[in-house]
């Protein structure tokens, strides 16, 4: 780690700073440089993490007190609504691959609705590139600020976005079930994240409200040619890592569920990160855990001419920091998958 | 125990048995007298399940040496097809509370279509009533063979034959999402419900062709007035009690979520194990954990015009022997919650 | 749960309240009168268990609000330290079962020692007895202030109080290891309980100064007849209910692990919730989950003349709420077992 | 992967296989041209293990049928007692990376009386190299046949062989509680594996009997330089992978703690799996998760003169594939490290 890129995570003792962490130290051409949390500053990130002892980290530090002349990009963990303002005052020589979803939403009016305020760094805002690679590529290699999607919307949007450009499926008659592990909810102190609160149970949660919803209608109306309006309900699971999305659509005259499947498969047939399934095949999160994989199944419902697509990814991976990494070696001219090839880890 | 109703349990050697034998131990009514387990004939129960040591219960027994005189009445838990066999040969003074599938399904064509096999009990098929007390009650009372409805159906079935049948929701556009603990699949040794193979993980199954499906439907259709097919998809939770479904509706012309919500609460304000939370509460697996409560929540959509109702059960109890036990209990002439009032286990 | 004892329960927001209501809500001559919960003061208590909904429980309340004259008895779920000054401000007319530390250890200077400061209530403290029931039930029946033993102490000493007693083991050379699931730990907001931090993991915690060993050397001295010191290990394991305590021990010169089995099977032949298994079976803690049940295995080690005895308990019922009704019970003159038969809930 | 070391995994449809496989696809010297599972043959790995599908791998054969000419070292993760056959009708030019118990043991007689038969290929134990790479590099990097130390062995082992040696405690007074993850069971199919038996619950198992105690005595026997007789007691835990070891020890006079601490941590300065965690940290199994890391406490007990050793690994790395993998590096002649830096997956 003596040459390459020099990285710095912002927000590294949340489980996101830490997975981006984790991968960022295997990567043959990163080394990290600044890590910030600002709450800890000063301790080693052992003490936050200890399974991060021995890499030889640098310490923790501030924000305000990071050493930016060490950094050629930064992975920004940072919570929504401070971010933007961190963002706006880092040098301009920094790229920013941003995890926050202060940069996601492209209406201002639509991310006051959704996020209770006007936003404060609107000019970064239309510069900033929503980053799901496999639909972004070249935007993203040309940006300084790419806004990573959520996790839901990434597994959403890579089952949906062929389907529904395709004109293969009603958009407006979308209906998707998400369910999480907890780790998705972060490593803030809240009563509802503590293990005998989720242990041996399951519940839904942000029920037509939840803030993944402006995204993935922002990005499907793109690609339908009108406004979308989804169902999305989340749900939370007695699991650390991984995201099932179950998207039930109703098919275009005409069209069946090997369609939808042929549509997929010639989609992602040369992607590295993203597979579908063969049929009969029930894509599970064990079996993308740990990995940057995303993989897609389609199923004929029962009920005619609708179908059932199921989509999983590592919410922390592809969800999260490893799609931050794959952005930023889009952004910084490495090939795509340097450092994002772990085998999933079963069971 | 030494009075009252004389109980035998057929299968104590299942979950579902094992369910049965928890609560039939605490029945201030009953008394175990039979119960049968074929592999494990001769051995006392807890050389089977150790946490039913001590209680003085009778040895396992195979079905052909039980001693039915000393019987009055049976909860089956016998594996599907098997049981319809084995039901017809008891004797006529037994009541039989059956929790396999073989008598749910009133259509000897949607049993053979789905089942595989021409069903082998007609003559017991027409005589019995699908036993969701709730709904039956009268019937219930006055049967000799009750079909308890499987988990699944009776968690969507709460939920949704009120406002079916009362036409505020448009019956063929009903997409149900159903997520289950692993004690749904029983005891029997499947790879697929190995610790590792479920544990940190979540995949759906039976996509489209989940047996529940054709008895959701007949008893839909039976309140609808018209054939309703349902799209229905299950998932596979890292837990091993609870089941929770989340049905997606398009309220009819002018109703509103309130008012599925009115609709519902009417129904069950009387009802002992049945309650709508209210307005912003999510129903948890966790909160009916061991009892034999179902709670009902409903959501509006952010699409106009549509509605999320969420219901929950423990699959053991409300969804198999507790359900059981209230059908036998009104069989018997018994007040239908005696010995069912367990306040769920939580955490 | 019109007549009878009228019953407060001090701490009803934690698991140790929720759990006691749970067993109080169906404890047949019980009331439920008063429930404390300072921060949640004013709500009904299912704004903080939903579980808890529809059994027309009271209101919660603060302790310096409670209406003592409509309480007999109290169950004291409160933080240790701030327990002893509320416990001395209560009328006198109220019986006292305190789940607390508090009371527990006799000597004030091992009290100062371990919990960092002086007892403020020595007085109350010298009346207090020590609650285990099986070994001093007399005691308990006469007094006004009950200490329940730890959890951890509970499943240790029914293990060892009649071994080391008999001097068939080696009191000097005890070694306990002992697993805890995590709602032994409170419902406190730590980042040591998220339920990321605890699924799919295990350590150990308060190695060599944990808190329950000040209170397990006290009573093991007491039956010894010389200081005991014991080494005690706990691990947090990934489960919210359940404890299993290993304790390795070895035997007096001329004893065998069939001796050490008799005398816990003698000890406890008529004990209604504490069972010593057969040779061979090894107790697990869902065996007893949900249940006021210790069971306790004895194994002969393959290093000569050395044992290891295993037992198990609910750490929120036989370790907490179940035994403190135990006391209760006894207490106010009712059958000991009264509103503790629940069989284990298994799976 | 198109050069380098040709590997064969035999008994590749377990989870020992399985994580062979992922840890394999990932080194850089090597590519797996041979995967055996005779259950199996014909099929492709993801068949059996769909997270395995899109890595070009070799369909699955029968040992009988696999063509070794195309393989220089075989990951051996057959079952005990067939292994030893197989391994002897192996061509000779195979190196031999054995993950059974069956060349573990150098003493015929412990063998037969553990495993309960006569040993069958003597000749090949007499070569076998016990291989816990830490203390055997040499006779490794110089031998065909490598037998890899059982899980439980090596986190004990690795936590006391330097502490025996060194005289440090007493070797006849070490009492070890283990806790273990369902995979250390495999992937067969046992009615205690099955989610619903594990979770949320824990018991101890083999006490006094378990087949890794010989194993571990022999090694400290080895290093004592007098006969060592253990105590070990195993716990199997709700969590699939993760390995911890709590080692009770009675210092040798005059010796610390800190002395403890020292010789640990003199050995394994430069080692690069195997990291001594400072004063007051707790080594969890989720710090090593998917890695092949070992890291180990050391905590003085409140009893003067002992102290507890803690060592966690991940069983089916660092106990299982991972080692298997160092150990094959070494037969190699590759860096020891090579394919094996993953970063612990954390949560």
């Amino acid at each position: 780690m003596t040459a390459g890129l020099r990285v710095g995570v912002l927000g590294a003792s949340g489980y996101t700073g830490a997975d981006a962490v984790r991968l960022l130290l295997r990567h043959p051409d990163c080394r990290l440089t600044v890590l910030t949390a600002d709450r800890h500053a000063g301790k080693p990130i052992d003490a936050v993490f200890p399974h991060l002892a021995g890499f030889g980290l640098p310490a923790l530090t501030t924000v305000d007190d990071a050493d930016w002349s060490q950094v050629d990009v930064v992975l920004c963990g940072l919570p929504h609504g401070t971010t933007q303002e961190i963002v706006a005052r880092l040098p301009d020589h920094l790229k920013v691959v941003d995890l926050s979803a202060d940069f996601r939403l492209r209406d201002p009016a639509v991310y006051a609705e959704w996020y209770g305020h006007e936003h404060r760094a609107l000019d970064l805002q239309d510069d900033a590139v929503y980053g799901l690679p496999e639909f972004a590529r070249d935007r993203i290699r040309q940006t300084r600020l790419v806004a990573c999607p959520g996790c839901y919307p990434t597994a959403v949007l890579l089952a949906l976005i062929p389907i529904v450009r395709d004109r293969l499926v009603d958009p407006q008659a979308i209906t998707i079930t998400a369910l999480s592990g907890v780790s998705g909810a972060g490593r803030g102190l809240k009563e509802a994240n503590l293990f005998c609160e989720v242990g041996e149970g399951t519940h839904a949660y942000g029920i037509g409200r939840h803030r993944h919803m402006p995204e993935i209608e922002q990005e499907l109306t793109g690609v339908a040619g009108e406004p979308v309006a989804i169902s999305f309900t989340p749900h939370l699971l007695p699991m650390s890592r991984g995201e099932l999305v179950t998207s039930h659509v109703r098919q275009a005259p005409g069209a069946t569920a090997d369609d939808l499947w042929a549509a997929l498969a010639r989609q992602y047939g040369d992607e590295p990160f993203v597979d579908v399934v063969p049929a009969g095949v029930s894509p599970a999160t064990s079996h993308v855990r740990g990995s940057n994989r995303c993989l897609i199944g389609v199923f004929p419902d029962r009920r005619a001419g609708e179908a059932v697509v199921i989509s999983v990814i590592d919410n922390l991976v592809k969800g999260s920091s490893g799609q931050a990494i794959q952005n930023m070696n889009l952004m910084c001219g490495l090939p795509e998958t340097t450092g994002l090839q772990q085998v999933a880890l079963y069971p």
